[in-house]
């Protein structure tokens, strides 16, 4: 009927997405008005906002227009989840060209639905906009339910560093992606591409192709770290649940373990010592990084995607040393007071390098 | 020292322009965290999203930097008033290529901040990102005081339609923009370029070049209508004004009056009744339409202007007969029960068409 979103026209476009958006409890004016009304229980509202270009921050022929609308929800709520909070409600903006399929926005539509039920939040409006790119801006809101934030300034010495959630897997999708790793049979078509040179000179004990199937000959892990790329699953509630546990200080990781934790040493005035024996990378992950050596793509332990990797949404907390932290926290280090160098975060008693990623660079 | 946006980077960008922001009474938390936190006093937050992309809803050689951003702010800020509240804060995302000069990302932050000022609102948070072409995406978010919002489908038969605002500039100016007409000089050299032709057959009676000038020699009051394209000045306090006021059906003005007046017909299931006799153009509309007229752009009359223009962000409103209107508020028509045709708008008795502009189209 309407094949391309330029056929179908803005509004035609805004009706067909918005019929998806289910209210919740906390909608009390969805979309439709100049502006959605969103419940604030305590008087107070959680706001924030990410842009995602296609091509810089995704790339349709390595997502699903299903992917992209779940990490473009995840990775806003995850901020919201950062605070302590409760998210409540998505605004978005949607630029794209006129020959986009409907189709396309349709699945987009239902990521982004299927991410804000998963969290509990509901799409409350948003605008449609033609541009020679496809660019979506997520604002995202929630509730404090009468408790403080949790801010990035209020570490201690003698606090509990603890992480919540994945880390390194995203960045080991990413840079399966980039070596155009699509699933199991790129893997194995790139590694027999390479077998001459792994033949010669990489000394690694691992059989080729055997690398994208896994040792015992079962369904390899690794893929895993692709699903993580494209779809993070942020650990919502455990924000909440940290504030609850006395969580001093929380943040979301985006840019990187070590890169984004600075931000916490710096905010609070403190040193944050990790031990990397704390930092126990899945399966996934290790095959994962076992397959990138393989591919001569990158030398990262897992270990090292762990503490560098970005787009990881998982949250990093200090919580004072008698919180009694549930299993899906997992200390990882300490808090100190800093030395003569300042506020920073050391690894094995080494100052660490935030080698996250700055856009624009 | 740092020329482009690219060379600076994006925590160095996101530094310099929040240096920019000052907070106000409703700004719990600004920017630097995962999120902002803004007062909600009265436990409901109103939100709303735009997104402006350059070339689509500007031209860096029609508006300067500093126009762009009072422009993003106020179109959402417009629309928190739309529904009679009172904006709090806004978050911007922004989206530009590597090489844009630092300098024009800072001048459209001074126009962000100063019209969130003339609003009463702050800036809390955003996001910046690398792309190809500039997107701005702003979210506004609003309080209502505790009062009911107006929202677009409480319009009864007797109501009295009245606009705030100044209707039909925005795209008379766009129009002479699109003519090349950037300034009076541009007028008169537009005008001289055309004169055989006005000559042979216009049949005004206006000399040429002079309807650049204005018919008495003095200097000519259509560039305001250049101005209000650049810079719209929407009424923010005659949002809540209004719902004092008892006004039971709002919206902002965006598309063009007859357009957007069918969305609270339709919302309310009435018919709008307009009298053209109510729509008086002020001179500097008068000017620029009759300039467009003899430059051949568009036989638009002023008062056309104001029915079909777009991106007035002027508020339209449906009061009830006994409310007492302030001079700012203009009654232009009434609310009627709907004919055998449903809810629609007539204007002289006449069923209008919706000649707005749809995007994507």
């Amino acid at each position: 009927m309407w094949s391309t979103i330029g056929e179908l026209g803005e509004f035609g476009l805004i009706e067909r997405v918005t019929a998806r958006f289910p209210g919740t409890g906390d909608v009390i004016l969805g979309p439709g008005d100049d502006a959605a009304i969103v419940a604030a229980s305590d008087g107070r509202v959680v706001a924030t906002t990410d842009l995602l270009v296609e091509n810089r921050h995704f790339r349709r022929d390595w997502s699903s227009a299903e992917d992209v609308g779940r990490k473009a929800a995840a990775q806003n709520i995850a901020d919201i989840a950062a605070m302590g909070a409760r998210p409540t409600a998505l605004l978005v903006g949607f630029a794209g060209p006129p020959e986009l399929p409907v189709a396309w926005a349709e699945e987009l539509s239902e990521g982004l639905r299927a991410e804000c039920a998963a969290a509990g939040a509901a799409v409350v409006g948003g605008d449609t906009v033609a541009a020679g790119e496809i660019t979506l801006a997520v604002t995202a809101l929630g509730d404090l339910g009468g408790h403080p934030a949790v801010r990035r300034d209020g570490a201690l010495p003698g606090d509990v560093v603890a992480v919540c959630g994945r880390l390194g897997m995203s960045a080991a999708g990413f840079a399966l992606l980039e070596a155009g790793v699509h699933d199991a049979d790129d893997a194995e078509r790139a590694l027999a591409g390479r077998a001459p040179e792994r033949g010669a000179g990489s000394g690694s004990g691992t059989a080729g192709p055997d690398a994208a199937r896994s040792s015992a000959g079962e369904a390899p892990d690794w893929p895993d770290c692709l699903n993580e790329h494209r779809r993070p699953r942020p650990p919502y509630t455990d924000g909440p649940g940290a504030a609850r546990l006395g969580a001093r200080a929380m943040l979301d990781i985006s840019d990187g373990l070590v890169q984004d934790l600075g931000h916490i040493a710096r905010a609070g005035g403190v040193r944050i010592d990790l031990d990397s024996a704390d930092l126990v990378p899945e399966s996934a992950l290790c095959e994962a990084a076992a397959l990138l050596r393989e591919l001569g793509r990158t030398d990262r332990t897992a270990r090292e995607h762990m503490l560098f990797g970005g787009e990881d949404h998982a949250l990093a907390a200090a919580f004072p040393p008698e919180a009694e932290l549930p299993p899906q926290w997992c200390p990882i280090g300490t808090v100190a007071a800093p030395g003569a160098d300042g506020p920073r975060v050391t690894v094995d008693g080494a100052a660490a390098d935030a080698r996250g990623w700055e856009h624009f660079r």
